[in-house]
């Protein structure tokens, strides 16, 4: 380890760039990457050259660098991706057929919820949320799905930093300690302009063959809460199609791997 | 350079790893990725210890290795993926709902069609191809698009390598050129049990303000080929609509460099 320059640095360096690009920040000129990545501009230059050459990187129209197709197609073979999305997709658009609202599958991220596939049409409301965003638990219906059902030490995180997303957001956790038992109780969860004005949601939770809550499917819509529970069936109806597909791929991998 | 461990070698070999994972190897162990990668297994274990705890790489319920939900959310940020197809998945969606057909978009990478979305329900036929999945250009309606586009110099390297995927595959070149031709003077390309048995395709170029064609949109069905003509219409209102959002982006990026 008494080498100038030990592997696990480099490494780190290279990921510290890639790290750079974030929602936020999808397009970076060398210098912003050799900024946010606290790396001197050589060794971003080195170090960007070789991510480029294999794909992680390109070059967009005005020379800053943004996400490459590689990587890109890399990210489609993560399992959150994969599994869950390819099982989902079919049942979910069967569920935008029938309401023509926003349709969404969400996982927990540790205190956020994960966005990994959303349906919509033209008539749908426009959204902040997009396959690979984080929004918050509990300003979210998928949000206080995941949450309703996650660990206590989760819940205790979440519930002692309530952050005002807008006006109508739950910031006392009384009140949202209440609301995720009854979420229990009722098997879904409603949003009502919490995350966004103008837009409502309601979501189920997804079980796996175990019965753990491994996902949450939502609505999003301009529908005002109180009729919001007239789309749980429809959902409970989709999110057993989606419990159906989770439970063959677990056969079908208890297959495979005794072969 | 005479250091005993050089940078640009040490992110290669990290960069080798992530290579080692693809379509038809997602999951992998320790051995299979220093086999895959080249790489003494001491070297990949330490490269893999990193690339988990930057969270590039996760393990399964078995202990292999599989791509991160960090480098999912990464590659969600790449413009293949983001801008055209957040501009193009309404119109698609809409085309869902008029059709009932798998809806396809898909990209030219170097020779291969690279499907980016795809839009399906319960009713539309299995298929082969999913996002980040790359077919050939000659065998799939939405590559025979990509190709009679295509600069001479890929359709000269396509034409002189058209490989048998079925039996119904045109792997004659003459016969092929003039197919292109056909599809640049008619506007649209069709294939009939080309890429699998039972499914005939149809699709249509995409262009950008310039007239450029950038991508193209397919129809996967089981419909025969002589009636593929009829979701032409279609095809070219929903290409419409996306060669609009790409004109309202270049618009608003015009807008934005000035700012």
């Amino acid at each position: 380890m008494g080498t100038a320059r030990p592997g696990p640095s480099v490494t780190s360096r290279a990921l510290a760039i890639l790290g750079a690009i974030d929602e936020r920040h999808p397009r970076q000129t060398l210098s912003e990457l050799s900024e946010r990545a606290g790396l001197p501009l050589s060794t971003t230059h080195r170090l960007v050259a070789e991510l480029v050459a294999w794909g992680a990187l390109e070059r967009d129209a005005d020379g800053r660098y943004v996400v490459g197709r590689r990587l890109w197609q890399l990210g489609t073979l993560a399992p959150v991706h994969r599994g869950l999305r390819e099982i989902a997709v079919a049942p979910m658009q069967d569920l935008y057929a029938v309401t023509h609202e926003n349709v969404h599958l969400a996982v927990r991220s540790d205190v956020a919820a994960l966005y990994v596939e959303r349906i919509y049409g033209a008539s749908s409301v426009a959204l902040v949320s997009r396959p690979g965003a984080k929004l918050p638990l509990h300003a979210t219906g998928v949000g206080k799905v995941l949450l309703a059902h996650a660990p206590t030490d989760v819940i205790d995180r979440v519930l002692s930093n309530l952050t005002s997303v807008t006006r109508y957001t739950i910031t006392e956790s009384g009140r949202m300690a209440r609301e995720l038992a009854a979420i229990r109780r009722l098997g879904y969860a409603g949003t009502s302009e919490e995350m966004t004005l103008g837009t409502c949601s309601v979501a189920v939770p997804i079980r796996d063959d175990a019965g753990e809550v491994v996902a949450s499917l939502g609505l999003v819509t301009r529908t005002v809460r109180r009729d919001l529970a007239k789309f749980v069936p429809a959902l409970n109806v989709a999110a057993a199609a989606i419990t159906r597909g989770l439970r063959e791929e677990a056969a079908a991998d208890a297959f495979r791997s005794t072969e």
